[in-house]
C-alpha cells in the first residue's frame, strides 16, 4: 500500500469515505474493551492458587531467624524477602528495605521525605524556591503525577532506543543545582519497552551533579518481566556502577512484585546505598510500625528463591506473548508502509508505544472511545499531560484476551487511518 | 505500713540498707523481662489459626460486589471492610478509608500531607513560620515523635481522669492560629487507660479554632479493647458531635486492628467528614495504587461483622485480664499507703500508668534495667522525652506471662522503694 502522504486529494477523499463507513459499522458493534492500563489478566492471577495457602498455620509464621511475623518488629523486612528482592535486582540484601504492596507509594514517600526532611542533611526541598525533575518522555504518568502534586517543575528529556538523551541529562544535572532528580524506567520502559544501554547506565553513574542531593529515581518495575526466552534485554546494575564512579549515594532504585504475584497484594522495595538506607530507616522508625511481614513470608515460601520467581515469570510470559503478538500482527498488517504511525516491539514489560502523525493522538483516542475501546488518555505519557506533538499513545495489551485485543486493535488502526486522512486533508 | 515521708532519717537509712540487700539478691537472679511495649502475646496471636486460612482459593478473592481483590482497584478499601471498621467506631461507612497495616503510618501521612499540601485549601504547614500541636501528657511517644520529626512545636496539656484539661485546650485552640492540631487517645488512653467523658468530647466538638485548618487527631486505638465485661468505658462518638456543633471537618479519627488481629498484619483506617475524605482520596490517587485488599478480605471473612469482632475481643480480654491483675496486685500489696507512687487501674487498653515521687522515674527505670527488667524509657510519655517532674512510668503488661509479670513487678516495686528512700535521704 502507498504511503498516505503520497495520495492525491481525491484519493484521500475516497479513502475517507470508505474508512468512515467502516468506522460506523464498527461503532454499531457496541464494543466494550479496555487497553488503557498495565493490568495483569485474571489468568495470570489464577496461577497463584498455591501462593495464598503458603502461610496459614501457626507453624508457618516465623522467619528463618525465628521472628514471629504476626507481631511487631523487623522494620526493614524479613531477611528472606530482602534476599529475594536483592537477587531480583542483582544487589546485596543489605541495600534492600522491603515495604508494603505499592512501589508507587515508596517513590511518593521518598519524594515526600526529601521535601520535608531533605536528603542526607541537605535543605528540605520544600524550603527551596525551585525544585526541578528531569522526565524522559514519553514516560510513566504516575511518576509525573507525583512531581506535579508537589509543585516540582518537570523538564522533558527525549527518550531514544538506548535510553534518555544523555547529552541533555548531563547538561541539566551537572549545571543546574535546582535539578534534584530524574524519573527512569530503565528496563522495558513504560511505554516503549526500551532498555537503557550499558553506555547509558555508565553515563548516569558518572554524572557530576551540581546538587549534592540530586538522586536518580530508578524504577526497575520490569526487572524480571521478559516476554521471550530468546529475546531478553540485560540491564547493567546501576548501584555497582555508581560505586565505581564515586557516586555511591546517587540512586534510589525501586521494585515490586505487583506484576509478579498480585497487583493489589505484592511486596515492594527500595534499593540504595548504606548511607541512604540509614536515613530512610531513621525516618521510617517514626512513620510506621513496619510493613506486613506475613505477606513477605508468602512470597519467599512460594518462590523459595530467585530461580523460582524466574520460572514463574516464564509462565506469565506464556500468557502475555500471544497478546502482544495479536496487537503487533494487526499493526503490522494494517499500518506498515502507510507512514501514519510507528510502534515499538518490546522484548518485555507491559506496553507498546505508538506514535501517530503529529496532532493526531487525541483524536485517535477519542474516536476509539466513541466506538467502545478505551486507551490510555493521549498526553498521559508526558508531564502535565501535555504531549507537545500530540502524537504518542500507550497500548496496554495485558488485560484483555488475545481475541479481544485483535478486535480492539482492528478498531484502533481504523481510527488511526481515519484521523490521519482527515489530518492530511486539512493540512 | 507508714508513709515513707513520715519515717525518721534513721528509719530511712535502715530501710535503705535492707532494700539494697534485696535489690542485690534480685539482681543476682539474672532476670530478662520486658514490660516496655504494648505488644500482644503469642497466645493472643495463636487464636488466629482460622484467620490466615480465610482467603486461599480463587473462589475467596472477590468482594461482595464482585471485585477481584488480587488486582488493582478500590482505593478506599473493599466495601465490607469499610463497614466493619465503621461499625467498630460507630460511624457510617462512607466516612471510612481503609489503609494498610499501620494506623501510625496513616497519622504520619496525614501530617505529612498537611505539611506539603495543606488542609482543605489552606496554606501548607511547611510554608508557615510556626506550627504548634497540643499534647495531652503523659501520652503516646510515637505521636510526639511524628510532630517532633516535622519540627512542630509541642505544648503539654495535663491529662485528668476525664480527659485533657479542656480550659487550656480551649484557650490555645481558640486563641492561637498557629495551633493546628492536638493528639488524643480518647478511649483507654495511652498510658493511663482514661476515657474522655461525654462533657470532654462535647467541649472538643464545640471548639472555635482560631485556625481554619485546626484538626483533632483522634487516635481511637482501643475502641473495642475492654478488659472487663462489667466494667467498660463508653466513649461518645465525636464525628456526630462535631456535626451537631457545626464543626463537621474538625476531626481525623484513626483506628486499626493491630491489637485485634495481628500487630504486623492488621488493617488501619481514617474516619472523617466527606470533605476531608475527598481531599485525602485525591492525594491518595497520586500516592498509591491502593492497599492490600486481600488482607481486608481476611478480616471481614473471619469476623463476619462487628459482633464477631467483639466476641473475639472478649477472648483477648480473658488472656489479658490476669496479666493486668498480676501487676496491680503487687503494686497494691507493696506500695499502698507508702506515699511513694500512684497508678491507674484501667478498664481497658494496653497500659498502666505509674507516677513515682518527683525526680525518681529515670532512676527507677535505670535500676530495673540493671536488674534485667526493661520498662518504657522514663520521659517517653512526654514530648521531647522530657517529663518535667521526672515522675511518670508506663507499664505494659501484655506480652509477658502473669507469672513473669509478678516477678517483674516485684522488682519494679523494690526499685520504686529504693529510689524513693534515696531521694528522701538526699532532700
Amino acid at each position: 500500500m502507498k504511503a498516505y502522504r503520497e495520495l492525491s486529494e481525491n484519493e484521500l477523499l475516497a479513502l475517507k469515505d470508505q474508512l468512515h463507513k467502516e468506522y460506523e459499522e464498527a461503532k454499531a458493534k457496541g464494543l466494550q474493551l479496555d487497553m488503557s492500563r498495565g493490568k495483569p489478566s485474571p489468568a495470570q492471577l489464577d496461577m497463584e492458587k498455591d501462593f495464598l495457602g503458603m502461610v496459614i498455620s501457626d507453624a508457618d509464621v516465623t522467619t528463618e531467624t525465628g521472628v514471629d511475623c504476626r507481631n511487631y518488629g523487623l522494620l526493614d523486612g524479613i531477611p528472606e524477602a530482602r534476599t529475594l528482592l536483592a537477587d531480583m535486582l542483582e544487589v546485596s540484601a543489605d541495600k534492600v528495605i522491603v515495604f508494603g504492596n505499592s512501589s508507587l507509594n515508596v517513590m511518593y514517600d521518598t519524594i515526600a521525605r526529601s521535601m520535608l526532611l531533605g536528603v542526607l542533611g541537605n535543605t528540605p526541598w520544600c524550603k527551596l524556591d525551585k525544585v526541578k525533575f528531569l522526565c524522559p518522555v514519553p514516560g510513566y504518568d504516575r511518576h509525573f503525577a507525583i512531581t506535579e502534586q508537589f509543585g516540582i517543575e518537570m523538564i522533558n528529556i527525549p527518550m531514544k532506543e538506548d535510553g534518555p538523551d544523555m547529552d541533555l541529562v548531563e547538561k541539566y544535572v551537572n549545571e543546574d543545582s535546582a535539578v534534584k532528580g530524574i524519573w527512569c524506567v530503565p528496563k522495558y520502559s513504560n511505554p516503549q519497552g526500551y532498555t537503557y544501554s550499558d553506555e547509558t547506565v555508565k553515563r548516569f553513574a558518572a554524572l557530576k551533579p551540581a546538587a549534592e542531593d540530586f538522586r536518580i529515581f530508578w524504577d526497575n518495575a520490569y526487572a524480571v518481566h521478559d516476554l521471550y526466552e530468546d529475546r531478553s534485554d540485560k540491564l547493567l546494575e546501576i548501584l555497582g556502577e555508581c560505586e565505581k564512579a564515586g557516586n555511591p549515594d546517587m540512586v534510589y532504585e525501586f521494585c515490586s512484585t505487583s506484576k509478579v504475584t498480585f497487583p493489589g497484594a505484592g511486596i515492594a522495595a527500595i534499593v540504595t546505598s548504606p548511607a541512604n538506607v540509614e536515613q530512610i530507616k531513621a525516618a521510617m522508625t517514626i512513620q510506621t510500625i513496619g510493613y506486613d511481614k506475613l505477606n513477605q513470608l508468602r512470597h519467599t515460601k512460594y518462590f523459595k528463591n530467585i530461580d523460582g520467581m524466574k520460572a514463574h515469570m516464564k509462565r506469565h510470559a506464556a500468557i502475555m506473548r500471544p497478546k502482544f503478538e495479536a496487537v503487533l500482527k494487526v499493526l503490522e498488517s494494517e499500518l506498515a508502509g502507510l507512514g501514519i504511525g510507528s510502534w515499538t516491539n518490546p522484548n518485555g514489560g507491559y506496553f507498546i508505544s505508538f506514535d501517530a502523525m503529529e496532532g493526531c493522538a487525541k483524536a485517535i483516542v477519542e474516536k476509539c472511545k466513541e466506538a467502545g475501546v478505551i486507551l490510555t488518555g493521549a498526553g498521559a505519557t508526558y508531564p502535565y499531560k501535555k504531549d507537545p506533538k500530540d502524537s504518542n499513545i500507550r497500548l496496554a495489551p495485558t488485560f484483555p484476551s488475545p481475541e479481544e485485543l485483535s478486535v480492539a486493535t482492528d478498531l484502533f488502526v481504523l481510527c488511526v487511518k481515519l484521523v490521519s486522512v482527515e489530518k492530511l486533508l486539512h493540512n
